[in-house]
């Protein structure tokens, strides 16, 4: 494999022309979209149509004539269509971890008698930060039980709540197997509910196919929705007249207007609203789905499974014996669109590689991890980077004292 | 009082030149910046800035080298300077009512024993409705109380956990005595929590001076953050170490980027954070901020006042017999920004204003509301808004069938 090879790749690249819509600064390999996703061309004058026209010139009638008000059921709709779930099934809201609160607080109730939150002991930290707080509200019986991934299927027993689990491992990528785990919580009579935020926008995804319950997920890693977009949660239709929203907003009310002085939950999927929403950020977001409804999702895994093989198999030739070992499956079809590296200086390596211009990220204790976002990465870009790091490798170019200050965001 | 004279007042006004920070659309006479806010012109190049250059260009790194990390504190800081905070005492995140849901829960959990949240009847119902979530969610003793306005005092007693007001009447504008109110719940030893979403901005407020100890506010009314713009969240110094966040979300980890397998709040306010928040929104809203800050507060409130009187002397005088009551305090020092009138038709005759130009909103079952945001409403503005309400009124432009149809946002 050489760089002639990639450039030939990328030509061939079916894809290729979608990385035009995207703003990326000249001399950077960007392989962090699996944390920030990058700028869509089309949201800087959707932003500055939304803030010029809609917000100054249309100020609080926009509420209707612009469409505000819709909108998190409308982008809720079309991230819908990238989930496999269905119109009415999915809303733009709150931070994914809010919306993993009220799913959760949702299925507790629906669940009486059960008293595990089940869980994984690798999942996103503050997925189970979310559940612990939860627990520690209602100050009852429930638990959450945290296992190792081989014990999630053998702990689910009819003591179960809610199995919650993140689709794609953000430190290794490793994949869960949604239809099987999903049957196997279902079987006992547990409410299966994924956490998205690693996999929409990387592989294709079908809840419905699966019969999922739950879900939620975030808008700005491979969705490019925008530093901290707004978050999009899922609940299963059958299931949406017994969730209870445990943040009753008005936006949840069935007639927000009305200002009655109780709270009546509106029909569907619109009760798990509950403020006002930051409609700048959603705005942004709804033109980086719009984005992504014009891609064929087969295609794009395609992609994203050759860059991830071709990532370690450059890492294999020339990286064996500097210290780097590969974490997470090696197998594309267990993997979802990111590999992570271990190097006992992986903090160091990581911020030399960003100096050069190769951005990744790193998590602890030991882990550099790369993301290849399919609409944008090229195979040239997975050749530069693994080159770049063999070079950062073999020249300590790591070992530079202000490496060992660790930066707010890792 | 004619045209003239207010033209001369808008020539004397102090803060006059204000207005010209923002963008306003010809043609129209805007009294609803107590619901959204008008747009600074700074906003724009700024978001600009924020999309091109932090998010198009620094990408991931942006977190670190653009300060985004940092955003929730600073903007924070920022408002407290406004509602008589210290540093470290407030933090952007979220919406009101999530806001409202943390304080909330945090306020019973240091209160056993206490089951009451005492609120008010004409409290704002987002306010009331997540009060009412959080009893039932926790299905124990607690219970919310909602009582007329002259009770709220006589009902503070031992069983009062927490007294949740909105400073300012969102339907009449009525301030509360936030010193008088403040020292009588904490006598009883209740939590005093103000909603500030319709005062500050309107006027100025000192939240130390009045020893409150929690509040929430909003950032898209008179704070001019734009349509829903992240909430704001004050807990005084000294209770924030017994505050605990309901929704424990990495945000409000001590440390974030540890990923550790057990939530330990941050110290101080920050461990009211939970999820990653909406940056787009969160620095539109420090433009605004950045903007207030320059404002004199005593010269807004005396402007804001005036303005208020003009136009209840103004509907005395050319609406009176025209089915038009004005409701509220007609005592501008007991008024927050904003007048009402009641109409039986005031839905149609809003619409109507609207169609005109002259943009106000509408609260039912029968209350037009009209908001004056100091820092750009003018005095020929408040004249001729009258102006165009008698012309209304006198020739029935409201009776045209399709003002009979709700509009999704009244």
């Amino acid at each position: 494999m050489d760089r002639e090879t990639c450039l030939s790749f990328d030509r061939q690249d079916p894809l290729a022309s979608l990385r035009e819509e995207f703003t990326l600064p000249e001399g950077v390999i960007y392989l962090d979209g699996n944390s920030l996703g990058a700028l869509p061309k089309q949201t800087m004058p959707r932003l500055n149509e939304v803030i010029a026209r809609e917000w100054g010139g249309g100020l609080i009638r926009s509420w209707n004539t612009a469409h505000w008000m819709e909108a998190p059921a409308r982008v809720g709709d079309k991230i819908a269509r990238l989930i496999g779930a269905k119109a009415g099934e999915v809303i733009v809201a709150d931070s994914t971890s809010v919306n993993l609160f009220k799913l959760l607080a949702g299925a507790l109730r629906v669940q009486p008698g059960r008293h595990f939150i089940l869980t994984e002991t690798s999942n996103f930290p503050t997925d189970v930060y979310i559940a612990q707080g939860l627990v520690d509200l209602l100050g009852g019986n429930h638990v959450v039980r945290a296992v190792e991934r081989a014990q999630i299927e053998p702990s689910l027993d009819g003591s179960v709540a809610v199995l919650m689990l993140t689709h794609v491992d953000y430190a290794t990528g490793e994949i869960h197997d949604m239809q099987r785990i999903t049957a196997a919580a279902q079987k006992v009579g547990a409410l299966m509910l994924w956490d998205l935020s690693h996999s929409a926008g990387a592989m294709p995804v079908d809840l419905n196919a699966a019969g999922v319950e739950l879900a939620v997920g975030c808008g700005y890693k491979y969705l490019n929705g925008g530093p901290g977009a707004p978050a999009y949660l899922f609940v299963a239709k059958g299931l949406q007249d017994a969730m209870q929203s445990p943040l009753s907003g008005w936006m949840g009310h069935v007639a927000p207007f009305a200002f009655e002085p109780e709270y009546r939950p509106a029909p569907g999927i619109s009760r798990l609203l509950a403020g006002s929403p930051p409609i700048l950020s959603m705005l942004a977001l709804e033109v980086a789905i719009d984005l992504w409804l014009r891609v064929d999702q087969q295609e794009s895994r395609r992609k994203s499974m050759a860059l991830g093989d071709l990532f370690i198999q450059q890492v294999d030739e020339t990286c064996r014996d500097l210290g780097i070992e590969v974490v997470g499956p090696r197998e594309a079809a267990q993997r979802g669109s990111q590999v992570s590296l271990r190097h006992k200086e992986g903090y160091r390596v990581m911020r030399a590689l960003i100096d050069r211009g190769i951005i990744g990220d790193f998590r602890t204790p030991d882990l550099m991890r790369f993301g290849f976002a399919p609409l944008y990465t090229r195979y040239v870009d997975v050749f530069d980077a693994v080159h770049g790091l063999h070079e950062v490798l073999t020249s300590r170019a790591w070992d530079r004292p202000e490496y060992k200050t660790r930066l707010a965001v890792t």
